[in-house]
């Protein structure tokens, strides 16, 4: 049975609440899953603690398999907008665990095909670069420190599910991973505009990955000097940079065009 | 030599402040630039009506050339504020003309390379698209009714500056323009989740064009028929869509892949 909660002052909620924070989501393994359709993306095997939901929510909605699935709680329209993250809320939202998963898995893969970020910045990017990974069919995603944090609701928003099919590591060691696959046989490219190659003559049948900068610097030396060759995407036009997201999906999908076959 | 403002009553300041609104910009044909960036964009055959800036950024920076081009207005911080579209104001900005160029000169071209989106409403997907039209060396973007303005302040940013490389035409009649297309032997090929062939199939070394849909809704089916061929692009992985700048990147990148050689 749902149970109701009335009151700003109620513990549970104050601690659904503090899940806004990167700091509790970081202490508690938790996040917040808002949304429609971004909760019916929650695959039926990912640790759900509890739903919230609103009253409106409830009378155009079944919530019985919420029930069923992990305590929910029923809240008024006036306690459930600060905990969203929008301004016209759906009222539905999951508090979630973290992914837990573990690296092992992914290392053992056959020519997998991976994107490496370093500080990468705007949520709206990040999650567009996850969206576009899982698309692509990308095996990982290391996002280096500095990045701005997965489970920020904006980068959620603009992952549209995607953050339940591609496992994402955070506050990566861009020189550790990168002596991984040196060791794995993985060739690392850097995305750079002094690249002296295009991404259309690279074996990327192999196995691969690719570094991105941040938006407004691109890579740092440290970063570049990890990689293993240096690719240009080539901009024929007036323009003199892409959208880092733009980036990252114009090289994900030359990994898509030449394992088509 | 620059004139001051000093009063939220000067008719001069509320004919720049009444072009933040779409209806405003329509009547008079203008367009607000704003910050050091995207100011050093324009270029010098671009028509600038007038430069306001605040009496701090004159401190930092000559203002001399501004003077040159346009008439230069000199306002307070307090005054600034209203006219910027950023929470923190670099204290420059252009009025700049919309660029009036006809739509001859473009079908003159040989083989030329066109987008064409149906309602496309998110600011910052349309100054994207814009800015990775302009890096692939796009001839002209085609925008149906029903879809953002270009000269938002949101799209001209994401733009960074290609709004001044790029013809872009609004309002489009969508049927119009691929009546025009036929006539040209221009392909048309519709972005859609049906499609019945990858672009890498494509002969896009020929003139062609992409047609893409709304970010929530697609294409409509009105749209979709007017196209020579539905084209997918492949998504070996889980993801159920791309976000809409994104496939359009991995449409123009294929144009310019194809065309390289």
């Amino acid at each position: 049975m749902a149970k109701t909660i009335e009151s700003h002052q109620n513990k549970i909620y104050k601690y659904i609440k503090s899940l806004s924070q990167k700091k509790n989501r970081d202490k508690e393994g938790l996040f917040l899953a808002e949304g429609v359709r971004f909760v019916s993306e929650i695959p039926p095997n990912w640790e759900v603690e509890m739903f919230v939901i609103t009253k409106a929510f409830t009378m155009e909605n079944d919530i019985r398999n919420f029930d069923k699935r992990a305590e929910t709680y029923i809240v008024t329209e006036e306690l459930f907008l600060p905990l969203s993250d929008t301004e016209n809320p759906q009222g539905v939202l999951a508090v979630c665990k973290k992914q837990r998963e573990g690296q092992e898995e992914i290392w053992k893969r056959d020519a997998p095909f991976f994107l490496l970020a370093e500080a990468l910045n705007d949520p709206g990017n990040l999650g567009t670069v996850i969206r576009t990974a899982d698309a692509s069919g990308v095996d990982g995603i290391f996002l280096s420190k500095g990045s701005v944090d997965v489970y920020n609701p904006k980068v959620l928003r603009a992952t549209m599910g995607s953050i339940f099919h591609v496992p994402v590591f955070q506050n990566v060691d861009l020189k550790e991973i990168t002596l991984k696959m040196k060791e794995k046989n993985i060739s690392l490219y850097a995305a750079h505009l002094k690249g002296d190659c295009y991404p259309y003559q690279l074996p990327l049948e192999k196995g691969c990955a690719f570094l991105i900068g941040n938006e407004a610097r691109g890579l740092s030396h440290e970063a570049t000097n990890l990689c293993d060759r240096w690719v240009r995407i080539p901009m024929p036009g007036k323009a003199e940079s892409l959208n880092a997201s733009i980036a990252a999906g114009v090289l994900m999908y030359e990994v898509v065009r030449q394992r088509l076959k």
